[in-house]
């Protein structure tokens, strides 16, 4: 069952609204911010992302990475910044490399052999140390009422990407499962270990509210899912817990669908995401034991208009009766109308 | 909620095992058949295809496609065959140019105006009378205690291919579904009534069980979902109701998550047939209202093992108590060993 902990200062006046409905309070205006809020839709973003050499570099100068983590806490009334970084920084630190070509998806190099990776998931939370600090200067400059929230992304996602070189349809990662079952499994161990070490790290460093993204939980069977997914995260937060930090946790099984219901049921998260597909009755049926989020589909975001404004609605008044975080279903566009994410703030946090 | 319908031929002795779980029974040893048995991975397969000049031909020629179709019941222990066909055909059929490149997906030609297809729809099913003589052609040559299966293509799939000009990740489609309502519904429209004929003209000349294929029902939020595939799945039923074809209708909306079972309460389906993620307890709560079919991994059948026997056998304890068809949850790989397909026959059937 999942624990509902009380954050350190999710007591005090100033409490941030995420934190209190990850504490599984249920609040009349939800706390609402947008998976990669920071990026191209804004043009502050473009600027800044222009005086970087390469993408990881960019991730890793704390000024610049907090500069972007800030942005769209300047523009809009978001309820949480979330640290501009990326799921690939892990498979970088422990010594595959990584580069993200313009207009492409990133390229990872030929995976070193587990054992030499598994000398490195000490040493890989140090190399990221520039994420620490820019979560220090995001805390320093953000509201006290606004959250900070941390993230990586969830081992069996970024097992795919290790795998496969780059983006993929994840065949074959899935492939290796089955027919490289012990070397897969070797390789989940040591990116359990790097994530959570990775996210200690993230909390000292000022993150309120952990995210673990696993972007690509979908087309799972349930042995899978249940091996691949389920016990990672559970042993991650594990992890996590024995090192003091009561920071809450925020699952993403992007695409998961009915097998959502199997990670709540064990994994001990304090909010799930969803993804677009989220249908009513599943969303409070998730209630019932933890927090929600989501799941607003950025292609309506994009589209905007007033079927924007009517599936806002609908949103809110499905899931506002518990404890709710609006958000997407998944990350909003570059492409996207700075005025539509004006319009659905409007409507969910008022003016 | 589900009609339980007994279709004619359900009760002789020779009744098809899938009509038996298809009217509601549990049986020790389940139907099975696979979705794309006949195939690339067939070398019978790839030498008949060799002899027609495109993948339309191929399919609109009634001696080569009713060999296909037979093909792998004479090497298999199938319970059931579908017939040879495509998707595609019922664009082709409403006028619009429908190619397949060799190593490539299908090419779609500019999508014709919708008053143009309107004219179409009854002709479309004639320009398909080919699918129909197939279907006559494998009746009379099929073991009376083996189903034939009948499919079409669900208009909301059908569509994305229309709109975006051939495969793609459906955010074009989507996309316009948002912003041209009024385009979409229509096009929807015409698909509906197309299927309806073209399903109709299929039950009349031997399919005993009608399935509909709505392959790209991921991703789709709860109102489009509600929109795009429940109501038109559920209107195409209706009118073949309507004509007096009592033939059992399997229904795959695939990649629909915990949409699944908002399908199941409202379309009048006989089956469901579920993907890879089905989870077990998600199964069987869809068989207290209907007949389920799935789910196995085709990358775990293409890798083989013992993880495959394992599996199989789970599978077969799982959902083996109530009404349920043994299948794959996507279409067999062009590359999967034919000996593990003997194994799960092997497994399932026995000996």
């Amino acid at each position: 069952m999942n624990q509902i902990l009380t954050p350190t200062g999710a007591a005090g006046p100033s409490t941030p609204a995420l934190l209190k409905v990850l504490a599984g309070q249920s609040l009349a205006k939800p706390p609402i911010w947008f998976m990669r809020q920071a990026g191209r839709y804004l043009p502050e973003y473009r600027a800044l992302r222009a005086t970087a050499p390469d993408f990881i570099s960019f991730c890793l100068d704390p000024e610049k990475a907090a500069e972007a983590t800030l942005q769209p806490m300047r523009r809009f009334a978001f309820s949480a910044a979330i640290v501009f970084a990326d799921i690939l920084l892990i498979p970088g630190a422990l010594g595959q490399d990584v580069r993200f070509e313009v207009g492409e998806g990133p390229k990872l190099g030929t995976l070193p052999p587990l054992e030499t990776m598994r000398d490195q998931i000490e040493a890989s939370t140090g190399r990221l140390s520039a994420v620490g600090e820019t979560l220090s200067r995001v805390r320093a400059a953000l509201e006290p009422e606004r959250a900070l929230i941390g993230f990586a992304g969830a081992p069996w996602t970024v097992a795919t990407y290790m795998i496969e070189g780059g983006s993929s349809d994840r065949t074959g990662a899935r492939t290796y499962a089955y027919t490289h079952p012990e070397a897969l499994d070797g390789l989940i161990d040591i990116l359990v270990e790097a994530t959570a070490f990775y996210l200690i790290m993230q909390a000292k460093a000022g993150a309120q509210v952990l995210k673990l993204f696993e972007s690509w939980a979908e087309n799972l069977p349930e042995d899978l899912f249940e091996r691949l997914v389920i016990g990672p995260h559970m042993r991650i937060i594990e992890k996590v817990r024995a090192a003091g930090i009561d920071a809450p946790f925020i699952g993403f099984p992007k695409g998961a669908g009915t097998l959502v219901a199997n990670y709540v049921a064990k994994v001990p998260v304090q909010a799930v995401a969803m993804d677009v597909q989220a249908s009513a009755a599943f969303g409070r049926q998730l209630q019932q034991t933890t927090a929600i989020q989501g799941a607003l589909d950025p292609l309506l975001l994009r589209a905007g208009g007033a079927a924007l404004d009517r599936r806002v609605e609908e949103m809110l008044v499905q899931w506002g009766g518990g404890p709710y975080i609006f958000n997407l279903g998944h990350g909003i566009l570059p492409d996207t109308p700075i005025s539509h994410v004006e319009q659905v703030l409007a409507r969910v946090v008022g003016s």
